[in-house]
C-alpha cells in the first residue's frame, strides 16, 4: 500500500485555535485524523508530521521520502522565503503537493509569493482542510494508474 | 441537481494540439467528456463554455452565473491582466474555483501572477486535466453537505 | 442638438445588483433615464452604449465619435490595462470625460492607474452616479460657448 | 445657508500670470467671483482661502471645517507628498472633493499620484476652472437633499 | 502559391484618419492594396485580416494559421499586454512576424514593451507601411527557398 | 532640573476630536498636563509645542534645543517625508527620540517609513499616549546618570 | 503575580562580546538581572528565553504565551524575514513588545524592515537595553491597571 | 543696477554650527556679506533671504522675482520632495540657479534626486561657498551681454 | 550612387565560430559579401566596418556618417548600455537602422532593453543575415525615391 | 595545528543523490574525506559539520568560533535569506570564505543574491568540490604566514 | 604656472554641429579657444584633450592627472554608465570638476543620473560653455589659495 | 606546457598607487612576477595583459583565448555593465575565471552585480592578490587531469 506523507509547517499545530476565522475551528488532530478515514478508502497509508522548524522539515523530507509515493505540505509561513524548503524538495523525487488551507491570494502581498511553488508539481489553495484532501484524492489516483 | 459551469478561456480550444509537453496531449472535447463522466458519479449537471473573448466570458459569466451552484474556470492568459474578469467573477454571488493544467508557478515569470485568484474562492494548479475534476469532486461534497 | 455619447464598460450592465456597496443599488437603465431627464434640461441628444467587449467598445467609438459632440466613458476595469481602448480614444476628435463612480483612489492598488485617463480632457471620479451628471453639465457649457 | 470652503493651495495665486498654456489666463480673484456668482444661484454661501504654506491650510482646516458643509480642495503641488494635508482631511468630518485645473494625468509623471486622493470622497481634474463649478454643484445637489 | 496572413489589430482600421503625423496618411486598404501588388510579383498570395477584437483575432489566428505559409501581425496597442494573443501565436505553427508602423521605441514609456515578440520570429518596427513589404520579401525568400 | 521639549507635529492638537479609534479619546492638553505630572516625580522641567507648519517645527527645534537636556518629537505625517526636519533634528546636539501614538506599521503601507528615525537615538511606536511616558523615563534614567 | 516572557533571538546570548560599538559590552545575563531587579519593583515575574533557532522560538511562544500577561521579544535578525515568527505572534492572544537594542533604522537598508511589527502592539528601538526596561515598565502599567 | 536674490531655505541659518564637517565652519551672514564684496565688484545688487519654511520661500519668490535679473536658490533638503517649491520657480519668469554646498550626489541616497533641478537653468554642488560666487559670476556675465 | 555603412559592433567578427545555434554558421565576411551582391542589384555602394570598441565605432560615424546616404548598424552588445553611441546617432543627420540577427526578444532580459533603438528610424531583429538585406532593400526603396 | 572549521548548511548533505547534474556525483563524506587528506599536507587540522537547521548552524559558530582559526562556509540556500546567519558570522572574529559548489550566478535569479558574502573576507563560487580546497590552501598560505 | 585638464568625452568633438538646439552653435575649438584666453587671466595653463574611446580617456587620467593641478571633465554619455572612468576619477589624488553643459535634469531620465558625480568634487550643469570658465575660476582661486 | 592568460582590466594598471587601502600596496608587475613564479610550480605558462579599453581587451581574447588552456580575468569596473566583454567571453571555448582583489559585495551597491559571471565557470573575489593564485592553482589541477 503506498505511503503519502502528510507535512505541515510552523503554526499549523495551533490550527483550531489560531486566527479561526481564517483557518477554521478544526484541529490539525481532526484534520488528520478526517484524512486518515479517507486515506483508507483510498487505500493509501499516510504518515504526519508538523514542526515549527526549517530544519526539521528539511531532515524528515530527507528521511522519509525516498519511501514514500507521495508528499503533501503545508509550508506555512516558510512558503514566502525558505529557499532551503524548496531546495530540499527540489532535492527529492518524490512527487510534492502544496497545500495552503486560506486562499493565500486574498490576503496580504506578502503571501502571495511562493518560492515552494516553482518546485512542486501541484498547487492547491483556498479549500480550508478539503484542500489536503483533493491533493490526497490526485495521489490515489495517480498511484492507481500505476 | 446543482449545475456546475465549467468555463474556459482563449486558446484552451486548442488543447490537444497546442504545445502538447506543456498541456497534455488530450482535447478540449475530451476533458469536457471526461468531466462530464465524472458530474454524473457525482450527481452534478455541467454546462460547459469556452471562449477567446473577454467579453464573451463575462457575458456568460453575467447570465449563466445566477443559476449555478458553482463556477469552474480556467481563464487561460486573461488570468494574468484581464481585470475585467475579475470584475465579473467578484460581482457574481456564485462561488468561483481558478484551474490551470500547468504549474504557472514553474513557467515565465508573468504567468506567475494572477489577477483572478484573489476574487476565486479557491485556486488549483498544475494537476492537468484532473485539477478540473478536484474542483469538480469539492463542489460535489459542498452541494452534498447543503 | 448636439449629441453626446454615454459609454460604459465592462461589468456596468451588473449596476444596481452587483456591490452595491460600492456601486449604490441603482441600475444603469436608472442611470441612463435620470441622464436622458437632465440632458433634456441641457439641450443635449444622448447615446447609450454598453458593452463588455473591449473590441465592441472601440468599434463604437470609431463608428460613433466623428457625428457626436462629446463623449463620457466609464471604462470599468478596463481603465487599468487597454491600451487599444486608449489609443482609440486618441484617435478620434471628440472631446472625451473619463467617469468612475466609485473613488478609485480609495480602492485595491491596481485600480490607481488609468492608462486612459491621459488622453482624456477630464476626469471625474468618486461622485457616484452624479459624476455622469457633472460631466454632462460640462458638455452643456462647453456646447452651450459654441 | 450651507457654507462651502474654497481652498488652493500653493502657487494657484499666481493664476493668469504663471504658465498660462496649462492652467489659463484667468486670475484666481475672476475664479473666486466667477464662483461666488454660481453659488448665489445654487443657494451656497462661498469661503475662500489660498496659502502657500502647508501648516496654514492645515490650521485653515482645523478651524473652518466644522462649520462648513463641504470642502473644494486644490492642493496644487502638495497633492504629490503632503501627507500632513492628507491627515488633516481625513481627520474632519466634512465632505471633501480634490480639484484640479489641468489634466494631471497627461502630465509629468510625478503628477500622477496624488497622496490626497484616497481620503476625498470626489476627484475632479482636467476641466479648467470649470472643475471648481462642478464641485460647487455636486455640493448643492447634496445639500439640497438633505 | 503560398499564402501569407496580413492581420492588423485594433485601431490600424483608422489608419490615415487617425494621428497622421505618426502613422502617416494612407489608409489601410490602400495599405493592402500596396502589398497585394508586392505579392503578385513575389509569387505570394496574401488574406487579409482586421480586427479591433482581441478575441476575433485569436479566433481568425486558430482558424487560417494552419493553411497558411507565414503570417504578418500588427497587433496595435494589444502588443503591450495581450498575453492571449501571444498564447495564440505559441500555439500555432506557423512562423510570424510582427510588425509596427512607427518606431514605438521612440514614443510612451509602455509602448517599449512587446508581450508578443518572444513568441515570433522577428520584428520589424518604424519602416511605416514599408514594414510590411520588408517582412513580405522575408516570406518571399523563405518559401522560396522550399 | 533639566528641561525636555515635547514637541507635536501636524494634526495632533486635534487629538481626541480626530480618528479616535486610532489615536484616543484623550486631548492633547491631557497628554501634556500628564506629561508634566510625570515629570515632576522625575524631576524633569517640560516645555512643550505644536505645529502644525514645517517651518515653524525647525524654527523653534533652532530656538529651544541647545538649551534643553532631550527633545520627545512625534512629527505626525511630516515623519514620512519631512528631510528638512530630518536635518533640523540632525544638526542639533540634543538627543531626540521619536513618538508614535499608533503602530505606524500596522497601518497604510506610506506609514511604515520614516525618515526621521535615522536621526534619532530611539523610536517608540504603538503604545498610545504612553510612549511620551516612556521616552520620558528614558530621559530622567539618562539626565539621573550624569 | 503577573509573568512576562523576556524572549531574544538569534545572536543575542553572544551580547557583550559582539559587535559592542554597536550593542554595548554587558552581557545578556547581566541584561536579565537588570530586568528580574526591575521587575521585582514593577511587581511582576519573569521568564527569560534565548534561542538562535526560529523553531525553538515558535515552539516556545506556543507553550508560554497562553499563560503570561505579556511578551518582550528582541527577534534579532529574524525580524527582517521570519514570517513564521510573524505568524507565531498573531496567533497568540498575549500582547507582545518588539524591541531592538540598536536603531535598526540607523543601521545597513535591510535592517529597517520588520516583518514583525505589524502584528505586536509596541515597537521600541535604540535604546540599548534600556528598552526591554520600558517595555516592562509598560506592562506593569497596564497589568496594574486591570 | 540689476538685482539677485540669495535665498537659502531650511537649516542654512545654522550654517557654522551645524555639521561642520560637511557645512564647513562659516555662517551664513559671513556668507552673505563676502557674497555682498563680490557683488559690488560685479556690479550687482543682492537681496538675502532665509527661511525654514517652504511657504515663505514660495511667498518670497512670488514677491520679489518679478523685479530681479536672476536668483540663487539652495533650497537646503526641500530639494528632495518640495514639488511647491519647484513650481513656484517654474511659475516665475526670471532665471534661477540651484547651488548646494556640499557634493549632494557624494552622501545619501536620498539626497541624489532634486526635484528642483529641471526648472532651474543651472546646477552647482560640491563647492563649499564658492558655489554661490560661481553662480554669482554666472550672473554677472550673464546681465553683462544685455 | 548612394553609399550605405553597414557596421557591426563587438564580437560580431566572429560570427560563424560564435555561439553559432543563435547566430549561424556564416562568417562576417560571408554577410558581407553577399550584401553587397545584393547592394550592386539594387544601385548601392556599401562600406563594411566592424570593431569591437565603442570610440571606434563612434569615431567611424563621425567620419563617415556625413558622406554617406544611410547607416545599417548592429551595436552587438553596446545595444543595451551605450549611450555614447547613442549620442553619436543622435548626432548625425544620416537616417539609420538597427539590425539583430537574432530575435532579441526571446533570450536574457537584459537584450531586451535597446538604448540605441529610440535614436534610430527603424529596428529589425531575429531575421538572421537576412535582417540586414531588409535594411539594404529599403534603402534602396528611400534612395530610388529621392 | 590551527583548526579550520567546514560547515555545510541545508540540503549538503544529500550531496551525490541529489540534483546530481548541479552539483556532482561526490557525496559529503567524499568531499570531507578529501580535504582531510589534503589539510594533512598542508599541516592544517579540520572540523566538520553539516546541518539543515539555521539555528544549529549558528550555535556551532558561536561555539567553534573562537578557538579555530578559519571558517569555510557553504550556507546552501541560507544564502540568500538567513541575515540570522549573517550576524553570526560578522560577531565572530574568526576570518571565513563563503564557498559554492555551483556558478550560483549562472542559475535562478534569487541565487544572484547572498545575504552572507559582504560579512566574509572570501567568496569563492563555480569550482565544485574544489571550491573547498581553494579556501583551504588560502588558510594554509595565512596561517602560515603568521 | 598650475596646469588644468580639460577632457571632453564622446561626442563632444562634434559641439557646434551635432544637436546645436541643446548644445549651441560654438565648436569645442572655440570653446578651447575661449578657455584658453581666460586661463591667462587667471595664471592657469591649460591641457586640452577629448576623446570618444572611454579607455583612451582613463590612459589619459592616468598618465596627466599627476602633474595637473585640477581636472575639469565633461564626460559625455559615460556619465550614466562608465564605472570604469569613475574608478580612474576616484584613483587619481587630482581634485576634478564634472560639468555638462546642456542641465542634463531637465532631459532624458536616463540622464539625471551620474555614476562619475560621487568621486568628483563639484558639479555643474546647465550653463552651457560657460560652466567650463566657471570650474576654471574655481581652480584659480583654490591654487590661488596655496 | 599550458598557456594561461591573466587579462586585467581597466585601471588595474594602478594597483599599489591606487586606493591602497581597498587594493593594498603591490603592483600590478608584483603581481605578475608573483605569479610567474607560481606558474613555474604548476608546469603553467602566463601570458599577461592589461588594458583600461574595453574593445582590446575583447580583441585580445578573440586573438589569444583559442590557443590558451584557460583565463584568469579581472574585468575591473567593466564587470558591472560590459555585456559586450559578457559576449566575448561567452564566445570562447576556453574556461575562464573571474577575479577580484576586494570582496566586491562589501562595498557599492553598484559592485555587487556583475554581468561576467553568468558566463565564467567561477568566481574568486576578496582573497586580494591570492585570488590569482587561487584560480591558477584551479587550472593547474585541471590541465594536471587531461
Amino acid at each position: 500500500m503506498s505511503e503519502i506523507l502528510i507535512i505541515n509547517g510552523p503554526n499549523l499545530n495551533l490550527l483550531g485555535s489560531r486566527e479561526t476565522e481564517t483557518y477554521g475551528s478544526e484541529t490539525l488532530e481532526e484534520l488528520n485524523n478526517n484524512l486518515g478515514e479517507l486515506a483508507k478508502t483510498l487505500n493509501l497509508k499516510l504518515k504526519f508530521f508538523q514542526s515549527n522548524s526549517e530544519g526539521d522539515l528539511i531532515d524528515y523530507l530527507h528521511k522519509e521520502a525516498p519511501s514514500s509515493a507521495g508528499i503533501i505540505i503545508n509550508p506555512g509561513a516558510l512558503t514566502h522565503y525558505s529557499y532551503a524548503l524548496r531546495d530540499a524538495i527540489a532535492g527529492i523525487d518524490t512527487e510534492t503537493i502544496e497545500v495552503h488551507i486560506s486562499n493565500i491570494y486574498a490576503r496580504e502581498e506578502f503571501r502571495r509569493h511562493s518560492v515552494i511553488a516553482p518546485v512542486c508539481s501541484g498547487h492547491i489553495s483556498g479549500f480550508g482542510f478539503y484542500g489536503y484532501a483533493l491533493a490526497l484524492s490526485y495521489f490515489a489516483d495517480e498511484t492507481g494508474k500505476k
